[in-house]
């Protein structure tokens, strides 16, 4: 039977391990599978769209391990008390096709979105940020802090959010981790000074949560809530004077920011940053862009590291999707003798 | 939680109901979905294919439900005591993108393939079949079988297998519930006074489980094991003197037994058919042929029909998939508080 991760063993495993030591841990397995990008198969998501959301479906496949994540976006979800995004994703056998490990991903995708975020940072921020912007206060604003903390030492935040509450909810999670948090009333006031500005704001439209006159030499931008047709942050003239890295050119020029700029813009992929093909910042004055859309090559890498991180531990259950009769042509015998215990 | 319906589950709801009993129920569902063919959103399916088999994913939507199926197709895989095909899917909210559902979909892929085999030879064969050959006796043979006597009333079974122990599992399952079960030593000899022909092998290559001269005025073709580029059951010349029936054109052209003819071959859709566009047998001699390859449609009706018979009953199951803290923008409440019971 495949091994489960559910959302109590997640839960579990960061309190264990804590987030910061995990999202690190992270940053390795997304480095290493980046590195070795022109080894998957590679396909934008598939993505189904409604006026209200998206749902997605992210495979991937190098020739041994194939995953794939479900995940949905639906921007009205917290007004009636649900999440957002909620995910969940699996790895299997290339050779036999058999599922191997399930696992909630909704947990699992701030962790490696962060993750993601900060890997690149790592490349393009400057060496001596400082702090930190957050535009948008959701369900994935902690990690995000954290990642930063965890891989630049970002420890002064700016916060901004329409929603007050959700800025007071951040304080109150992170000031117990040893963040100083500027709880702003703009976002003007959140941007000033920062030297890292993340947005992640999830309304399904072209909005400008960052405008050009807010972004000032230096800055590195790290914009993930512009995720999908017709859902974009950041004013589009921002994009045309700074240096845009983008995780899978043709998902993003559908799905990222870019989508507001002619197809021919330049732009470069991580994995050529990552692994040294292409420079990273190139000045102290330079604007730089991660324009993060999300790639399955990043759930692939966090689902094998949740997988390692909990193999043999009290975290994993089973789960019973794997028909498994004693004669591999006799699936009827399922139906006929008794069935196996639940 | 989203239910879960697992292997365990799904062979109880069999023993319980009867397989012959849930045959019939699922024609109904799946007809009632192909009569509302326009209002679906589709797509082929999205395949990573590897010398030693095929990983897909099938999603479908309509405006207010999602199913997709995870499957995957090995052929060697019974040599080491593993299913050629396992798979598992899901049912969605469209409104809130939260899974609703999960189920084991071996199983049901069997139910459903046999079912939807049912529903077009019940259109296209004729009315007066009485014999149905069998080429190839893998784990979809018996839920064929029970599919075309539950609709169509063949009680008389002719099978051929190149493995003469899958040959006689077919007898020992189905013998017992009433077929008479002929073990034929060649296809020629299954297909000899055959009025309905099952093809299901399970090579991936170009095969001709059945060639143009064991072909007869009058037969129906359900072609089943052809289902990927490369992987074919049919003599292609058997196909250009035949009406052919497909389930969705853009993805059998890719997948089917009409991948061998040029892409102007005319065909018509299953959905034509069943809901009185196009007609069905149209001679008593006229050779019809069901060329199918398995669309995510019919894993949608399967899945609802599942969903619907199992609600309430001790068949079913929770997953704990889906994070849910009490402030929906407080996600990261799960990773500071205490992990809520599994």
């Amino acid at each position: 039977m495949p091994h489960l991760l559910d959302v109590a063993g997640m839960s579990r495993w960061i309190q264990r391990d804590g987030a910061e030591n995990i999202l690190t841990g992270m940053v390795h397995y997304l480095e290493d599978d980046l590195r070795r990008w022109q080894s998957f198969e590679k396909i934008p998501r598939i993505a189904s769209h409604t006026r209200f959301g998206v749902i997605e479906l992210m495979p991937i496949t190098d020739s041994s391990l194939y995953s794939f994540k479900y995940v949905n976006g639906h921007p009205l979800n917290p007004a009636r008390g649900l999440q957002t995004v909620t995910a969940f994703g699996m790895l299997a056998d290339v050779d036999n096709g058999y599922p191997v490990f399930f696992s909630e991903m909704t947990l699992l995708t701030a962790l490696r979105t962060a993750a993601q975020s900060a890997l690149a940072a790592r490349e393009l921020a400057r060496s001596d940020a400082r702090v930190h912007a957050l535009i948008g206060a959701g369900s994935q604003a902690e990690f995000q802090a954290l990642a930063a903390r965890a891989v630049l030492g970002l420890e002064e935040l700016q916060v901004f959010d329409v929603d007050a509450a959700a800025v007071e909810k951040v304080r109150r999670n992170l000031e117990p981790l040893g963040f100083r948090v500027l709880l702003a009333e703009s976002a003007d006031e959140a941007v000033e000074g920062a030297d890292m500005v993340t947005t992640c704001t999830a309304d399904k439209a072209r909005n400008a949560a960052l405008h050009r006159d807010q972004v000032r030499p230096g800055m590195h931008l790290n914009a993930i809530g512009g995720d999908c047709p017709g859902k974009t942050e950041l004013d589009p003239r921002i994009l045309e004077h700074a240096r845009v890295i983008v995780e899978f050119e043709p998902q993003t020029r559908n799905d990222g920011e870019i989508q507001q700029l002619p197809p021919d813009f330049e732009v470069t992929e991580l994995w050529q940053v990552v692994s040294g093909e292409a420079a990273g910042r190139t000045s102290d004055e330079e604007i730089t862009v991660f324009d993060s859309v999300g790639f399955a090559l990043s759930d692939f890498s966090a689902l094998r590291y949740a997988q390692d991180a909990s193999a043999g531990s009290e975290l994993l259950g089973w789960i019973d999707m794997i028909a498994d009769p004693d004669d591999p042509k006799d699936l009827f015998s399922l139906v006929t003798s008794p069935a196996p215990a639940g």
